[in-house]
Order: structure tokens, then sequence, then C-alpha cells
């Protein structure tokens, strides 16, 4: 059952500038491009690169004045799913190079302060029943209130004021996750269930899984129980909102809005 | 003229825990590791992975009681070194896709606030000439005092109270650089003029160099003014010190003591 | 030459709810309040109490749904001048006891943090004309931008942005003053020079003055530079914007809205 | 019953520097100071001024060197004792002027963020039930780890790292109490119950009482469970701990230790 996407935004560039991109479905096993259009105003320069992990592409640009950007794609989800109460811890020694950055603190996931809470709060659970846990707990103890965050915005001032949007509740779920010594990392995404439909962001643990070489395998997380992970089609991944943002601009600029819309086709 | 590196450290783990090390002199085509000899106590698991960028190792372990670690290596710095005020800017979007990470906020270096002061303090600047500016800014405007900063320490708390050690210091010149639009990393390395000596720690960025293939290269720069870089040894590199601990425990542990000499030969 | 102020503003209590409220020229010796006119919704309970420092007063009040407050006034300034530049600084040991509270840190202004700094850049400066040289450093430094700070922002966040209304220039002021060990307070008042206009803030330092009991006395310090000491309406004093918000509602309440006049007469 | 109180310390002071102090026992009526006795050494400068609320002395000396201070007292506690679950709040319109600034934001106690959480946790009770269940809920969820915070921590960062010693106890028990509109300040004190014996630090909370003028009182509140209220001698009060040290040096200085010693007699 393909999914459709369809986004669209606009801004506006005071000079020639620099603009970072990353809002396409990535082409990686776990879900297929079905077929996918772009139209981007012409740029003096544009060029791509690959993204974290080899999962998506950056786009660089550099332009000026008014740009806008046309997104089309349709994406068959193919991911393996697991019963992630039913998976096991990795022991840190057991995880794989690639893996260890995501263990480490980031710039919106001060993990380690928060090591003595989630000892007391989830201490008798392990591996994926932990994790279960902890994305309940968020999803229980947290509301989701648009506007109630910014870009400086950390997990910890989330764990404070208990609300926030996507990227609030996936730091918050990162930083759990990372404070049990489980790899954990920030997913941006497309999904249909997204109320009001925009970009969005989940949360994704590295556990184990004795069929996949290497004994583990990612797995996604969303406190904000609005992504369905079968129905989930992945932009990119980064340590927290820092590294994933679909826009990031070197230079004055105005954004003009957006739109996207994502369907479950048939 | 090689360097002679010799470091000890012991610590006591209280129950079977895991211990993530990362303290040997990295094979890089930079240095040449003449000859290295490491003894550690023997451990019930001991893997080697390697580390972020592909610099160095990282060592996992599992282990419990006291544990000790002695290492003694000869390393030859074989840098090519550039004059670093003549080198130009990257733009952007000319960056390859393993710098990019780089550019981003982390842990420890909140940058994107800083871009007004690093426009009102060095716009009148640009590239090699703008970073050895930051440089010696830190250079004069801070205090390295020993026991100023502990692990919460970020580059927003340094740069308000202008003191620091060798990781603080790093980490102000990581910011500001970034704050520019110019990736940067953070160092842990062995040099010589460290006093008192003990691991160390520089900030690296990329700038352009046209002798090379994708146009840029990583160049050091230490504000704290003890570390040459004809005579840096490089252990590993990260986005901040939250990537390069020498030593991470998982588990209830306690550090013990650590020796470190580094000089040079002849 | 009296100044003519008018001020309205509207807001919506969903439910019964409290409202403190703090927005009249206070009736203090170095400002005479010629005729005052304030007319407010009928509300349950309102009564008035004494606000910090015996400097005007707050209002409390209990109502429910939509609020109005209609207030005019004329007030003659009388306050003595004094060249700041040429007055010394009270030693702490000479600081009478109600001045001491504003040598402390508060909410907003961490001010132990900045005295490497504030050594650095003004020790060479003492009484009055260091306190002339941190509003000069403050005003070259930063930039009005409307916006750009929030409820949440402190004097630290404002010094690494270098930017803010305001609020966040006296933040930084009173900041600066604190780490030489000069009392410093924020007033809330009005302004004829304020644009647009609206309310308004400025910090307020306490210098030594032998023609005064006690020994010294505040004076008015506006980085801004909008707000003329000698046409500065004060309406209350606090340790910093968390003690004299105009406003401050206990329930649930949305703002709807306000307008500002503040004229000279003649 | 007598509490019996002695208190040394030792501070030198590099060239002539000024010091504010408070560690006396505060002559109020709640506690009789039976007798007191202290020595000092002689001093170029020496004055008392009231502290805050009027609750006990500052003092203000002025030396150079090597300083000590012995103090001893007797005092007779003779507070009124309330069972606190039994007190109803006071609505904020009810508040008395000298209540109001404990319900703001001060420098270690951020209570504004915390309103979601305390609405979601203790919004089931009113008055001096949710007093109380706050007081236990740090209780339990706390660990007392000596040197785990310092003199930058604040009760967001207790509030996520979920330990601290009596200051940040109280700092977390001020922020809970002021996010419910219940005003809240920082008692600093000697209690024999103190383990290992030093100065300690509780909270107070301002509640109805029908029995007396104004319609409310202050009740002490150890959410480390130290210190009996029966037997706990106040020496100041502040916002928070920025406003009671019981030492601050204005210059550079060396403390050189205290001790404490705090008995019931007979």
């Amino acid at each position: 059952m393909p999914i459709d996407i369809a986004a669209s935004f606009t801004f506006s560039l005071n000079g020639p500038s620099d603009v970072l991109l990353q809002f396409e479905a990535a082409a990686i096993p776990e879900q297929e491009v079905l077929s996918c259009d772009c139209t981007m105003t012409e740029a003096a320069h544009l060029a791509r690169i690959p993204a974290q992990d080899n999962i998506g592409e950056r786009i660089w640009l550099r332009s000026e004045g008014q740009y806008q950007i046309d997104y089309k794609a349709q994406v068959e989800v193919k991911r393996l799913l697991a019963e992630i109460e039913n998976l096991g811890r990795l022991e840190p020694h057991d995880l794989p190079g690639e893996a260890v950055q995501y263990l480490f603190d980031s710039r919106y996931c001060p993990a380690d302060r928060f090591q003595p809470f989630v000892e007391a709060e989830f201490g008798h659970l392990s591996g994926g029943k932990r994790m279960i846990a902890m994305r309940d707990w968020v999803s229980e103890n947290f509301a989701y209130v648009p506007g109630s965050s910014d870009a400086t915005t950390t997990a910890a001032d989330s764990f404070i004021e208990r609300r926030g949007i996507c990227r609030d509740y996936a730091h918050v779920m990162i930083t759990l996750a990372r404070a049990s010594a489980v790899p954990a990392r920030f997913v941006s995404c497309y999904a249909p269930g997204v109320t009001p439909q925009d970009f969005h962001a989940v949360a994704e643990v590295f556990l184990a899984d004795e069929t996949i070489p290497g004994g583990g395998a990612w797995h996604i997380l969303d406190a904000t129980g609005m992504a369905d992970p079968a129905e989930t089609v992945k932009i990119g991944v980064g340590r927290d909102a820092a590294d994933v943002s679909f826009m990031t601009t070197f230079g004055p600029a105005m954004f003009e809005g957006k739109t996207v819309s994502v369907q479950k086709i048939g």
C-alpha cells in the first residue's frame, strides 16, 4: 500500500545565499521510492551530497530572490516490523561502531543527566520493554502544544515543561533511551496520520536482533502516537533536530510558507 | 623528529561493567605510528571498533574490579602545515558531505546563537584570516584555570565566564567557526608542550585548499597556545567533547589516577 | 514640563481568575502625579497593595470574562539629575540594608558569572564612569530587535546573542553593574522617546552621593538610549523583569491588545 | 527545650576586602535568643544592617589577612506549629504585599515553567495537603548526594538530575509551591538533626490561617526530613540561596574551614 507525498515550500533569499535542504524520501532498502518528481526554481548552483548514515541526500543550493520547491513522490514502505517488547538490549560492548555515536549527548539531548531518573522510573524493565515504557511515559505525561517550543528548546526544557511538538517528543524519547545506554537517533519523516499535516519527526532506537548481521537493528518509536512505523517514510536521520532540518539557510532569508500532504493510496 | 608518548590510567569497576576507551594515537596518513605497546588488565570482553570519521579506534571493554592500562607509543607527525592566514573559506555549497555535520550545533557548541557576535567582531575578515583572529581572540580573552569548568560546561558558559581548560578553549573556537559557516571539529590529542602534561584537546577547521581533491582540508587551531600542530598526535575527533572522551563507563566506576608523558625525541 | 500618559489594555479571563497588575505612575517624591484617571471593568475583587521598595502599588484583581483598563495620568518629573560620571562607588561595606538585595543574582541576572569579563573590560574605570562605560558598551554591542527575546531570555542569553528589547538591555546593564558589586535594579516606566510607544524598562544603579543621608542614591541608565531620565515616569522597581510585569495572570487568560501613548506637554 | 549552637569559621582575605555575613540566630518572636556570644577578629570596619524581611541581621566587614569567627548561642524555639495538611491556600488576590515577591521566579527557582507538571502531579490536592504532597514527592524522588550540585545548580537542574543537598531540596520545594501560586521562601537555619552537622536550608510556604491578622502565616517544610520545625533555628530568609549565603566575599578570598554543632539541651 504505497504512500503518496506532496510537499511545497517557498522562501525568499535577500541576496545570493547558500541553502542546505533535506526533504526527499530516502532511497533505502526499507522503503522503495516508486516515483518522484521535484521541481525547483533554477539556481546558480545545485549539488547533491550523501546525508548522515547514507540515509537520503542533502541538497546544496546557491540562489537569490524567491525560490520554490514542489516535491511529489510515491513510496512503498517495506520495513520489517518487530514486536519491540520482545527485543533485547544489546550490551554496550556489543554495539557496532556506527551505533556508538548515538549513545552520546547531543545539542538537544543531554542524556547523561537523566540517568538517576531513568533508573528510578524504568529500572525494573529492560530492552524493548523499557523502550516501550519510555514511549508510553512521554505519551502520557506530555501535551502536544504547537507553538510551545522553539529552535532552542532542549529535551531538558521539554522534560520540565511537559509539552512540545513532534521534535520535542522525539528529543525526550531519545534522551531517555541514551540515558539507558541504548543508541537512539532522530528521524525526519513523512507519515499519513500526522495532524495537521506537516513534516514529522520520530525517534529510532537500536535493539538486539539475532537474525541480523551485527546483531542489532533500528526501530521507530513515536511518542506522539501519530505515525505508524508501517507507513512512515524516512527523509533522513541525525543525532537530533540540529542535524536534519528540512532547510538551513546561510544568509538572510525569509520563509514564506509550506504545504505538506501525505496519504495512503487505496 | 618522533614524539614519545606514555600514558597510564587505573580505574575500578564495582561489578561487571562496560567501558568505552579511546586513548591511542590514530594510525592515519598524517602521522605514522612507529611503535606502540599497550598492556591492559585481562578483560571478559575486548573489541576494537572504528572511531568517528575513521580516525583512530575505540575499544569496548567488559570487566570488573581494578583495571589498568599502560600505553606507550612513538609517533612521527607528517602533517602538511599550511599558512592558515592564506587559506580561503569554502562556500557552504561547496562543502563535501562528510564536512557538513561539523557545521551543526552540538552538545557543547550552540553555534547558531553566536552569529551576531561573530559578524560584529570578525565580519571584516574571511577564511583563514578570520579563523586565526578567532583563535587569537579566545587566547587573549580567556584565562586557563584548571577546575573552573566541569563535564556540563558549554561554550556558551565559557564565553560568559571567560575561563576554562583545553576542552573549553576548543569548544569556544569550534563554536565561533561554525557560527561563520566554517566546519569545525574537536580533536583529542597528545602534544609535548602541554603543561601540566595530560590528554589535550584542540579545534580543527575545514578550509579551502585547491591542491586537494574535494577542495578542502582540516587545520589544527589551539587557542591555549600549548600544542604545536607540527607535534600534535591525534587520538580521535568528534563534534565536541561528548564524542571523544578517553574513557566512558557504563555502570558504577571510580577513576583512580592517570599519568601522561609526551616528549620530543632528540 | 509634565508628561501625559495614556495606556489601555484588554484581556479575557476564561473562568474566574486572579490577576496582578502594576501599570500606574508611582506617587513618589521624584515625580508628582498631577492627575490620574483609571477606568477598569467592574471586578469581583480589587485590592491595592504596596509594591516593591514602596515604589508604586500593585493591584490584585479577581474577575472573569473580558476585562478592560483605561489609564490616563499627568506626571511632573522632579528627579534631581546627577552627572553620573562624577559619582563615586559606595564600598560594599557602606551599603544600606535596603540596597543589599540588589547586589545578588536574580532570575534573569546571573551576575556572579560575569566578574572576569567585567574586570577585563571595565577594570580600569570605577564608580559612575564605569557605569556609563557599561551602558555605552551595551548600547554599541547590542541590536534592538523586537521579537528576538521572550519571557525566558536571561542576561546570559542576551550577552551571547547581542540583541533584545528594553527588558534585555536593562537585564544586561543590571548584570554588569552587580558583577562590579554595584547595586542595580529594574525599573518599569513610561517615557516619551520610546519607539514604538509601549511600556518601557530601564536599569537603575546605586552610587555614592555625599549630600544624601545614607550616602547613596539611585540613578537611571537606559542602554537603549530611548528614555531621558528627566522625562522617565517610574511605575515600579524590582530585581529584574520577574518582579515588575505590568500584568501577571493566575489562571487561563488571553491578552487581547494594548495601546500606550506618552507625550511631553507644551 | 533550648537549642545549643556553636559555629566557627575561618577565611583568609588576600588584601583589604569586603565581606557580607549572615550566620546568627535571628531575634524574632518565634524564637528567643537566650544567650549569644560572638568573637570575631578585629576588623577595619564592621556594621550590622537589617536582613531580608527584617529577619536577622547581616554583617558588613572590611578586613584583610586571616579572619576567624566563633559564634555560640542558646535559642528557645517558640514557633506555633500547625497541622499543615489542614491549612487552606490563600487565594492570590488575598495575599498581603510582603508575600507577593515570593510568588515570582528567582535565580534558582524558575517556577513558571513547572506549572503543567504541578497541575498534572498535584492538581487533585489543594492548600496544605498539596504542599505536604510536594514535600513528600521531593523526599521520595531525590537522593541526598553531597558534592552533586554547586553554586550554579538551579531547581530545574535538580529536577532533572533527581539529587542534591539541602539547598537543592529547598529550591525544588519552593519552585513547586510557587508554580501553584503559593508564596515560598528559602530559610537558612540551624537544626540538631542535620547529618553531618552543618548550616542547613529549608523551604517555607505561606498558607491561610484565620486566627492571624492578614490571614496567613509561613510554615517550614523540609524535604530532606532532617530538620524538625519545632527545633529549627532561623538565621535568615530570601527568595532562594542567592539571598542568604552565610558568607559573600567581594574580592579574592580563600575559605579555610568551618565547624557547626547544634544540640538539644536536656
